[in-house]
């Protein structure tokens, strides 16, 4: 089995579970509890808010333990929103579905919505966020990188312009902080998710720079200084921890070693497959490739590979069972039939090079074979 | 170390945990994900799903898996009301603040709430909530059982008014399910949280009786048939399903064993100690007992037990840091003195009678101690 879809989710690492296992096994308290069990408790998510603190450079009573980037990024733009009671959303066409339905939500709810379209490298310039922003604007998501494409976002020239225009600038790291070193200071607020770092699902991280207010997504109890109701997931908060600290930690090496086996898989499939494109351009995360194959459908290609044990997506998988095409791929201007021809590859550091020549010969023969029917 | 404090959490049991760890180790993917490994993580969750249909009586389309309690409970108000538009809600006093704050979170928005104080047992009457029904309530909230004092509401005859006034009706059951067959029969929608049934933490489960119209609190991709977005937390969906399995299939037995522990600790607490109150009447779960101890502060009996290795808890595990008196020991009436004088006792099926014996002597001493102060 080769497994290209770490976009998707990644493998636990063995040591992020021994973080995690007391935790799920005889330290099991409440971390709300005021005795021993509790105490146990507290002093792990404690522990790890500031660690991850210290990380990013921020204040650990700036960081949100919540169950992923989906619920992070829906805490940031409707909280930020509905705190602010009204006026105008940036979001970039290119942002993860959880941030474009939010923002949706909120357009029900009668704020102004712009959705930024990217230029057809699949990037969001400075100049089509500054041109877009409006007096009344509060609020700007822009994602480091996308994570279908993979191509990085110019998030620091995009935090400045909204810093000078006093605009709320969230930044969705989901994807770019597999494999890139992570600061919180181009940005007002930033999401994280676990299971993209070899580190459990169910474990997201909110960042919301001190002095903003924001409205709760999830009422109840005092957890989280009252802005996340609900017991705290020691265990997944444990995880987070300890996937973040070694991503940081060993992230440089990896990110070039995951560059190489994806590069030189790229390279193959370019040049030894004709009509096949590569989707986006400028920099593009060390992980990701996504490439169409003309006339291929890109969920045939899916198809074929899984049947020869080979995992990869079409878009993201969050967007898997629904009918529509790609929406980053067509915001970027895209054909039809490119965007329908698209496949996602997505490297990890458990990927080596004769996994990719693999694929490139197994791709080689399932193309050849679909062009022909 | 002795645990007294299982409604506010309780440990995995190993063969949950068991039947979590594939999905923590090999059989990683994304439920999402169209190839093997997403459809390994697909399949855990879609007998999750039928499992728990065919336990509580329902259908496998009736069912959504959240973080936890909390999440399914302000799904299940700010949901169904916002689906609505506007109306009358009508919510009990002791519900978990997560009932509470989500009701007062659709109170800023224009919906009228009413909140239903129980009687001095800490019973909401049926009759209250009849007369409370005006011609625009939609939505009626009260718990199968309070998490403080464990007392049993009568939640068939309220079902039955809610029913007859075309009203939805919604029963957290988070502390219920523990000790009590559930079933979905008597009610529109229902919580219950896998930590509270020797589970894991991060697991929650949401009843939502189709024909019923409710807005996703958290937005994103198709998870959940797109009412609840963000990847979803494949192993603790298993270890839900494990624990709901388990506690169903020994819950007669278990909580028989549980009442008896407890009720002996109680009779001797009641006679042992003077001057001391059981808090609520009627039918109480048989893990719950609820102590008030005239002239000591509660914190202070729980710090004392706690130094000698007791575990038990004032008002709830989510209240914690809270410094407001219990509102559920407030809307039952009791004076400040005794509600400040109030300590939790919840049992579990790890308890003996020893430990329950061991407790008594406990207190014995401390509240004498503190009495003597």
């Amino acid at each position: 089995m080769i497994y290209l879809d770490n976009a998707a989710t990644t493998q636990i690492d063995s040591d992020v579970l021994d973080a995690m296992l007391p935790y799920l096994k005889g330290s099991f308290g409440n971390s709300q509890s005021q005795h021993a069990f509790g105490r146990t408790a507290a002093d792990a998510v404690l522990n790890a808010r500031d660690k991850i603190a210290k990380l990013l450079g921020c204040r650990s009573e700036e960081l949100y333990f919540v169950s992923g980037g989906t619920e992070a990024n829906n805490t940031a733009l409707k909280g930020i929103c509905l705190a602010k009671g009204s006026g105008h959303i940036l979001v970039s066409a290119i942002e993860h579905p959880s941030m474009i339905e939010s923002a949706k939500d909120m357009a029900a709810q009668g704020f102004e919505v712009t959705f930024i379209n990217p230029d057809e490298n699949g990037v969001i310039t400075p100049q089509t966020v500054e041109s877009a922003i409006k007096e009344d604007t509060i609020f700007c998501a822009v994602m480091a990188a996308n994570n279908e494409t993979g191509v990085i976002q110019p998030v620091k020239e995009i935090g400045e312009i909204c810093r000078k225009h006093k605009v709320f600038y969230f930044a969705d790291c989901v994807q770019y902080a597999a494999t890139n070193q992570l600061s919180v200071d181009f940005c007002d607020g930033l999401s994280i998710s676990a299971h993209k770092l070899y580190g459990p699902k169910g474990a997201g991280l909110l960042y919301i720079k001190s002095g903003n207010k924001f409205s709760r997504l999830i009422s109840g109890g005092m957890q989280e200084r009252g802005f996340r109701g609900g017991t705290v997931n020691v265990a997944a908060v444990a995880g987070l921890s300890a996937a973040v600290e070694k991503a940081v930690k060993n992230q440089a090496d990896e990110a070039e070693k995951i560059r190489k086996v994806k590069e030189h898989f790229v390279n193959r499939v370019l040049k030894e497959i004709h009509d096949t494109h590569l989707n986006g351009g400028g920099k593009i995360l060390p992980s990701h490739a996504n490439i169409s194959f003309d006339g291929c459908d890109g969920e045939n290609v899916l198809f074929a590979l899984d049947l020869k044990g080979i995992a990869v997506s079409t878009g993201s998988a969050c967007s898997a069972g629904a009918v529509n095409p790609s929406h980053v791929l067509t915001a970027m201007g895209l054909s039809p039939q490119r965007v329908k021809s698209a496949v996602r590859f997505s490297f990890g550091k458990h990927n080596t090079l004769s996994e990719a020549d693999e694929a490139v010969e197994a791709l080689k023969n399932i193309v050849s074979k679909i062009r022909s029917i």
